[in-house]
């Protein structure tokens, strides 16, 4: 299979939805909310470890945060389609104007810079 | 410009990370937790709004929606990439599960089974 | 049973805690991060309905709803005994500023003010 | 001043929201949202940092850790008001539940039974 487009993922997602009348549910507030729900079920998965000891992706973890990561992105792709956003675009926008905030040469391992971002 | 696949988009922001030497702040533990604080600000956006009453996405709002969405997506592709997975087989993966969990001529437009998602 | 005051509560929520031996994984950064994952769990019991429909609050779900409020209040007593918080003292700070920064004869019924809050 | 009972906390809370008209606001729905919003404004006060090394409550931000704590409070003592819920009594049932699921000497420090808490 070819690498999909963002695009076309948020295409998938769209008619998985409207093949089951869920548009319905989908008002951009209840799957702005939905976000932060699959990303509370993501985040905890790396709850009561520590930075240091043993990680939950580097084992038996990995395909469990695989899903929920893919919740997350479905629910966002979900927002942004009916909110009229395309995503991959505010994406390039960020990068672009990240670049500029954060210059590399001037910021390069500066936690003090990184915590503003 | 062609339309970016996902691979291509977390690329670029790995390869953002890199020229930052941000590597080193990017354990997947903090990127879980950015993920949520990143979906918060998106969510603060619809709070104090109802489903019905004017939603933030309609009007003067849009932008910063956007804005936060690529925050969330970011953070995500950077967990994605420090956990080694694969985000749109993972996606792939969970659509054609629910695909079978939910198969559209029994849940079309139903609550019930929604709630269960 | 008289009224018992937050004080008493989050002596309760540490007896617990230390019954089980359990201070070693109560880092307050795990703890923030517990918080964050029931107030999740306590917005999921809202999720796809509606201001104006019925809300769970109001029928079977309330038992559930208490459930995961009182998860809350434990996660953040717990992260506060950690990290010497006096969160009574706290609230009362914060509501005196905010009387200050939101006099009540100036902002009745306001949105508009009440969304910078 | 005498330690403030949960229940007199709460109606202070209530009080402050009247005496502004703020109720029109405060469906459940909209204050289990601000609970999460607010929970990830004290979890971003822990990001990027690491659990062995300086933790952001050590020093300087444990007057915003407070203040973030408080917020939290006060959004879920706005809710457990319009919920009709007493939030010391649910906590009181959690601890008590919580005893019989995890008897203290069975459970004494281990990470595993914690995990699945």
């Amino acid at each position: 299979m070819a690498e999909p487009t963002l695009k076309e993922l948020q295409a998938r997602v769209r008619a998985f939805a409207d093949d089951r009348d869920w548009g319905q549910f989908h008002s951009p507030r209840n799957l702005a909310m939905a976000v932060s729900v699959e990303a509370n079920e993501l985040l905890e998965l790396y709850l009561w470890s520590t930075d240091d000891g043993p990680q939950p992706h580097v084992a038996e973890r990995v395909p469990k945060v695989a899903e929920e990561a893919a919740d997350v992105l479905m629910c966002l792709l979900n927002l942004c389609d009916r909110a009229g956003i395309d995503l991959a675009d505010a994406l390039d926008k960020k990068l672009i104007d990240a670049d500029k905030k954060y210059p590399a040469d001037k910021v390069r391992g500066q936690a003090k810079k990184y915590d503003e971002y």
